[in-house]
């Protein structure tokens, strides 16, 4: 698991370092519309990965961040912290539920056409197993299952480093066809 | 939706002045296992809009409330900010999922005998309407639909001062028996 | 329980020779399309109480009826049977789920204009008790909770005569716009 | 896909002379509770391929058989007929879900020691594609996600012979124990 965990923050601190060099706000931002609107939905998450453009305020919030990205595919790497703990001690379903939505809807957003808008109309999440507090890191990977005219459906799971499956989820989103 | 807007803001500002009365930290806690343990579900839940134990840490970092609490009902209140936007620049569907989240577990977290505990295993949310950006509060209402011995279920609503549905929720949780 | 059972059974059995009456089949059939298009959905399914429209195969196959329908609002009644016992000697939780996926779905149907169309994207099922092997009839009321340009939702239930809750569901549907 | 339609009607007939052969009832039953308490829930499910257990009272009504099992896997086919059509002329959303139910189930059930039981607590379907009234058959294929003492997740597809993901699904189960 040692080795998992360190290729795992490397990839983190490289996404962070890239944020910075292009100077990029430190608790988040969001990009111009000019810039992202010719752009498909995979290119403008690419531009994120890549520090051209900030990483969602939400992403600073919670610590979770997207890290990789292709047709149909997206892995979003968070951070359990006290900060997201509930009464009972352990870390809220919500914040699994924020990873599991924002993997969930990345897969969808690649499939997006320069123009097209998506929402996400619902998703479930099933929990698991509870996050052991020491777990440095966990990954919700999402994956496209259907991409039609106007519908979407995606499946993700949560795993850890010590490949163990904490949650898995699925959604529907409507896609939006460009304004006229 | 002024008058209803003045009244959710005024129940948010004595839950805090009740939590700063009482000396509850400034960005959450957790109450102590001895102080809890011989409570029901509701009497802890009572205890914590009294002030007498803190709100938890992921309540402050996403900004919402405990307000109110009864038999099979439980009923928090949120502030949309920039701070949960994704990168469309509208609310994060996780920060609602985890309002809800925290409505529905309350909700059968009332039904908690002293020494049972209980865990999510699945929700599921429905969103129905984006948030406006100038919405200053919305409220997850979370009611009980059904109590076993080894499982509760319950739904919940996430509502508008403008008396708009935002989104729909359920969810499936276990109930763990004291142990022995 | 007795009165209850009593009224229920009048009901279905008043709808079944309304359809006798109108000489509608047997074991069900299809409205023609050219009936329907000029008709609202809830017109539609009004015909259908009515006996002006038959009831449709699906609906003689698993013993389940549509007794009541109004704005945003539909009730089925349904028989379980041994024939839609699973392997455990219980009723199949499919057989539920259809029941309410039609509740839930005629829900929607009621505010369909004439031209449009819908289709379910999904539901969820929460079953929380299992039917007793002597229940007569079971009753899956829908509700609709919101009605957008493209999407809708609704909840549902499913209740006995014994005023007991089986089941509960929720379903987001697609809404097509009519076909120029 | 012709070929593998015939594969699969082959697959499906070879199942119901196995079900003749052991001369069992021509519209399902169920086994004698002493024959099934001794063995494992994976055993169960092989006798019934086997044709040593009758198949359900509902997979002949609603036309579905178990054909493959495994550990954590399960594969029902289904016959698409008119007589499950609703109103709008197309398969009955409730059909494919209890084909899904009954994979996601099954895969769970494979899991299930001798005396321990289980029961379905919810289940969500996302319908993607409407089936083609001409589609032979149709599969679930049920694969389990997690298996905890107390609790199990599955998730299923739907697919057709010619290789198109129809609908997917997910569960949560509750394992009981053996009762003393």
């Amino acid at each position: 698991m040692d080795a998992v965990v360190t290729a795992w923050l490397e990839q983190e601190e490289a996404f962070l370092a890239r944020q910075r060099s292009h100077g990029q706000p430190e608790d988040g931002g969001l990009a111009r519309p000019e810039e992202v609107l010719p752009l498909t939905g995979l290119e403008m998450l690419e531009g994120m990965i890549a520090g051209r453009f900030p990483a969602p305020p939400i992403a600073y919030t919670l610590r979770f961040f997207l890290l990789e990205v292709g047709d149909g595919r997206a892995v979003f790497q968070g951070q359990p912290k006290q900060a997201f703990f509930n009464p009972l001690g352990t870390v809220r379903g919500g914040w699994y539920a924020t990873l599991l939505d924002s993997a969930l809807g990345c897969a969808v957003h690649t499939t997006i056409l320069p123009g097209e808008r998506y929402t996400t109309m619902e998703f479930k999440v099933n929990l698991v197993r509870a996050l052991a507090p020491d777990l440095p890191r966990v990954r919700a990977v999402g994956r496209l299952r259907h991409r039609g005219r106007q519908m979407a459906t995606a499946e993700a799971d949560l795993v850890g480093p010590d490949d163990r499956l904490y949650a898995h989820a699925s959604t529907t989103c409507l896609i939006l066809p460009p304004r006229d």
